[in-house]
């Protein structure tokens, strides 16, 4: 059961992480002013592999464990968000309602945390490392939203 | 608690289905060839509330169940194609990749109302109206496919 659920979350992942490669980094981010804490491209599909397989298990370790209700729900919220943040920054190109998306996201991956810690302790501990990746995202969302007034104001239009 | 988790789950169904406003029926959708069947715009954001409606009360309830795992992990897994499909047809206009999101939607779907069946049969019955959604999707993605072989074979340019 474990293995069969464990490519059950492990899709759900990268039904989200798809994104990443379908909505690609493009001459319009390249282009964009970047803080100085911003990793080179390669580092994002490696760190959300590892990320994934974390977050997978965790969510087969919850699912398999008694009222789980909470941290299910909270399971099922980041991986929405999680799959919305690319479309949004990189596909619409809309800097500020990827602060939004990424702002919730943050808050999904908290509230999975606080309700997991009372189920499956070694889950919280997975889902830790999200946190912190997330909050850096945020952190780049936020320092290219500052570093770029004009193009946050404006996103390009992209209907064809 | 029935209420908080319903919250959850219902945010996570916007989270997925907000994508539908924001990657929305644009110039290129207007001029494809379109099936018979083809129901008005104004037809899917009323339809996908309700069925968002019943897969948050599904959710809750199979969240609140013992033995959940499997009926959680669908659940997980058909929310992150649910927010994928959009951005891929509408965004990407990516007309054949929609068709390889929408198939494995439907599998997902299908796969939790058969999980889902054991655990609690109302929410599997819950989730039978968005089956039979998302079969009529994949008939007009399917038809939009074959109505529109040059479309489909080269989508649109959006990088800018």
């Amino acid at each position: 059961m474990f293995w069969i659920l464990f490519c059950i979350f492990l899709a759900a992942c990268l039904g989200a992480g798809v994104t990443g490669g379908l909505f690609a980094p493009g001459p319009w981010y390249r282009r964009l002013n970047k803080p100085w804490f911003t990793p080179p491209d390669w580092v994002f599909p490696v760190t959300w592999m590892i990320l994934y397989v974390c977050m997978a298990t965790a969510g087969v370790r919850l699912a398999m464990a008694p009222d789980n209700g909470y941290a299910m729900g909270f399971w099922a919220l980041q991986i929405a968000f999680n799959g919305l943040w690319t479309p949004v920054f990189f596909g619409l190109k809309n800097v500020r309602l990827g602060m939004v998306v990424v702002s919730l996201l943050w808050l999904s991956v908290l509230g999975g945390i606080l309700a997991m810690w009372s189920v499956d302790l070694m889950s919280a501990l997975l889902f830790v490392p999200y946190l912190i990746w997330v909050t850096i995202a945020a952190a780049l969302n936020a320092e290219v939203w500052r570093l770029n007034p004009e193009v946050a104001r404006n996103p390009p239009d992209i209907s064809v």
